[in-house]
C-alpha cells in the first residue's frame, strides 16, 4: 500500500509541476517555490492533460450526500479558486468518521445538500496562493475539520482556531461560504480541495498516507484532552467507545505511558485492543454490572461513544476529583447527565472539540515519529455506502480509508 | 427574635435535665456527664411533666405528606428509640428547602407517604446514648441532610459519610430503615428527632438558632464547592439562582474574598443581592442575551437553580478551563447539557452533593465566627404550606424557618 501510494503521489506531483508551470504569473505563486520544487521531486514524466486555471473555480469530483438518507452517490461540483492565501490540494486519501454520518442524516440539524462530507483529508500540495509561504508545491498536507477562522482573535492567534472568540470557524464542509460556488464548504470524500494555507499541515514523509489521514480528526480529538489531561507514566486512563476514535485513544495512551482500561461492547474487538497495548479490556455488559469492579479506579477516562448513553457507570469509574472527557458528538449534540451521579462521583466533567491547529500538527509529527498509526481498512468511492453501514453497526476495524483516486 | 430563643432553649435544657434525671440507669447515658450539664446549665424550674423514657419509642409531632399533593398536615408518629450511639433533640428550628418540595411531590421518584420532610434542623440535645461522648445534654446541635452512614469505609472514615463507599448513606428523611417505627426516616418539620450522635454538630453560642438553621444544608452545600474551587482573594466568582442556597454562596464568595458576579431572574432582588456584597447583579433575560457581556468573564461558577435549566449560557460566563459547580438537584436528577456548548466553553462541569460532617460543622463555626447571616423569615408550622408555594413561585426571602415550638 506504501508502495502504492508513494506512486500516486509521484504521479500528481509532476501533475501538479505542470499546472504551475501552465499558470506561471496567473496570480497563483510559483516563483521561488519552483526550485525548491524542482529539488525535491524530479519529474520524469509529464503529464500534459490537466491544464487546470487555478484562478477559476476547480472543477471536483466527489461523493455527496443528496438527502437525509445516509446514502451519498457521485457528485460533480466546482470549488472557489485558489486565493492569495489558499493551496490546492490534491486529495489522495479521506477517511470516514462517524460524524460525517450524524450531519449527514441531519442529526445535527438541518444541512444544505449536495453535501461532500469528510474532514479528514491528506494529499500533494497542487498549487499555492502568492501570499502563501507555509506550503509549497508537492509537499504533503492534511486539512482536518475546519478551513477557516477569523484569524485574529485571542483564541485564533493562540492555536485554538476550532474556538474562534469570534465564532468564525469554518467547518470542513457543510458551512456556509459565500466564495465556494456550491455556497457551502465541501469535504474530503473528493479528488481536490481549496483551503487557507493555515488549516493544512505537513505530512512528513515517515508516515503513509492512509495512515496519516485519521489523525486529521480522530487523531486530534483523541490527543488534545489526553494531552490536557496531564496524566502521569503509569496513571490508569481509562478509554470508552473503541472505535476510530477510541482505538487512537488507547494507542496514544499506551504510548505516552499510561495503564490503558478500554471499555468496548464488542466482544471481538478484545483481542485487537489487547495487541494496541491495552492493560485490561472491559466488554460491558448491558446492565453496566462489570463496570462496578472499577469504581473510582482510574485516574483519568475519555469517552468516544458517538451516541446518547448512559454516562454515570462509567463516569463512576473514575476517582473522585478525577476527569472525564466527552469527545463523541451524539445526535443533538445533548448530554444527559444525572446530576446525583455526577455529585457522588465528584468527578469533573468536560468535553472537547478537535483541537487547534499548531496541535493537529504535532499529534500527525508525534503519531510519524513514535510509531503510533491507526488501522485502516483502504476502500474505493463506490464502497463508501456499505462502509457506512458498517460504522453504524460497530463492524468498522476501525478506520475506512477512501482512496481518492476511485472517485 | 434572639431573646425568645435563649428562653426556648433554657426550657428545653430544663426539661432535658429532668428527663435525664427520670431516666438514670435505664440504659441512656446519663453518669459522668451529670455535673459537666449541672455547670453549663443552672436549672432553678424543673419541669416535671416531661417524663419520656427513652429506651421506648419516643412520640413526635410534626407535619407529613401524604401524597405526591405538595400539601403537608399535621401528623403524629414515633421515633425509635435513643440507642447507646444516639441523641435525641429537642427540635427549636427547621428550615425549608426547596429539596423539600421536590421529594415530596415524587419529583425524585416515588415516596412512602406519611413521610415528614426537613432536613435542616437544630435543637437542643434532651438525651444521650451511654456511648454518646460528642454531646451531652443541654448541648445546642444540629442535623443536616443525613443521620447515618456505614462509618467504616474510606468516605466515611475521611469526612464524606454523605458518599458511603457501601451506599449506606441514611438521608434524613424517606429513606428506609428498620429502626424506625414508621420504616422510614422521618425528617425536621417535628418537635423532636432521634440521630446516631455522629451526624449532629455543635451550634456555637454565638449564631442563633434561626440564623443557624439553613447552613446545615444550604450552607454546606455551597460552602462545600466554594472551598474546594480554591479561589483566590479578588478571584471573580459567579453564582446562579438567588434562593435559599444562592444567597448564602453570594454571602459566603463575598466573606471569603471573591469578586461575585449574582445571576438572577427576579429584578427585584437586586437590592438585597447588591447589599450581600456582590459587585453586580445580572437579571437574566428570556434569550439570555445579557449573559454575553460575562462570556469568559467568570474564574468559577455555581449554580443553585433547582430545576431543568438552559446551562450552556451560564457555563460559557466562566473562563476556559475553569469550573462551573452544579448543587441544585431538579426533576429526575437530570441534567442536559449541550455536549458542543461545553466543548467550546473548555469549563471542567461538576455537582455537588452536601458535604460531609467535618465540613458541615465547619460551616458553621465559619458562619457564627464570620458574621454569615442567611436571611430568614420566621413561620408557624400552619404556614408550611403557603410557604411551599412561595418557595416555588421564587418569593421566598431567602429562607423559611419553622418554629418547632409551633408543631
Amino acid at each position: 500500500m506504501e508502495e502504492t501510494n508513494k506512486n500516486q503521489e509521484g504521479k500528481h506531483t509532476r501533475r501538479s509541476f505542470l499546472q504551475r508551470s501552465a499558470m506561471a504569473g496567473a496570480g497563483v505563486m510559483l516563483g521561488s517555490k519552483m526550485e525548491a520544487f524542482a529539488a525535491d521531486n524530479v519529474n520524469n514524466n509529464l503529464d500534459l492533460t490537466d491544464m487546470t486555471d487555478f484562478t477559476k473555480n476547480i472543477k471536483t469530483k466527489g461523493y455527496a450526500a443528496t438527502d437525509e438518507s445516509g446514502k451519498l452517490s457521485p457528485f460533480e461540483f466546482e470549488r472557489r479558486p485558489v486565493g492569495d492565501d489558499d493551496i490546492l490540494i490534491d486529495i489522495k486519501f479521506a477517511s470516514i468518521c462517524h460524524s460525517d454520518i450524524h450531519q449527514e442524516k441531519g442529526h445535527w440539524g438541518k444541512q444544505v445538500y449536495p453535501q461532500v462530507p469528510g474532514h479528514e483529508i491528506v494529499g500533494i500540495v497542487a498549487a499555492v496562493g502568492k501570499n502563501v509561504t507555509k506550503f509549497k508545491v508537492g509537499d504533503r498536507a492534511g486539512v482536518g475539520c475546519m478551513v477557516d477562522s477569523c484569524m485574529e482573535c485571542n483564541s485564533c492567534t493562540h492555536g485554538e482556531e476550532h474556538l474562534c472568540d469570534k465564532g468564525q470557524t469554518v467547518f470542513t464542509y457543510g458551512y456556509p461560504s459565500q466564495a465556494e460556488p456550491t455556497g457551502i464548504t465541501q469535504g474530503g470524500y473528493s479528488n481536490k480541495i481549496v483551503v487557507r494555507d493555515h488549516f493544512a499541515v505537513h505530512i512528513p514523509q515517515h508516515i503513509s498516507f492512509e495512515e496519516a489521514v485519521p489523525l486529521l480528526c480522530a487523531g486530534i480529538t483523541t490527543y488534545s484532552p489526553l494531552m490536557r489531561a496531564q496524566f502521569k507514566v503509569g496513571d490508569k486512563v481509562g478509554v470508552a467507545g473503541i472505535g476510530g476514535l477510541g482505538h487512537l485513544a488507547v494507542k496514544l495512551a499506551v504510548s505516552k505511558g499510561a495503564e490503558v482500561y478500554a471499555f468496548t461492547t464488542s466482544p471481538d474487538k478484545v483481542a485487537d485492543i489487547k495487541s494496541f497495548g491495552a492493560k485490561e479490556v472491559i466488554v460491558v455488559d448491558k446492565d453496566f454490572k462489570n463496570l462496578q469492579a472499577y469504581r473510582k479506579k482510574l485516574d483519568y477516562m475519555i469517552s468516544t461513544i458517538p451516541y446518547q448513553f448512559n454516562v454515570a457507570p462509567y463516569v463512576s469509574c473514575v476517582k473522585p476529583f478525577g476527569t472525564f472527557t466527552f469527545v463523541g458528538m451524539p445526535e443533538g449534540f445533548n448530554i444527559n447527565v444525572s446530576n446525583i451521579a455526577l455529585a457522588s462521583s465528584r468527578v469533573n466533567f468536560n468535553s472537547s472539540l478537535i483541537g487547534g491547529i499548531p496541535e493537529t500538527q504535532e499529534v500527525v509529527h508525534y503519531c510519524a515519529d513514535n510509531g503510533v498509526r491507526p488501522q485502516i481498512q483502504v476502500i474505493k468511492a463506490n464502497q463508501i455506502n456499505d462502509a457506512w453501514d458498517k460504522v453504524v453497526n460497530k463492524e468498522a476495524r476501525y478506520r475506512y480509508v477512501i482512496d481518492a483516486a476511485t472517485f
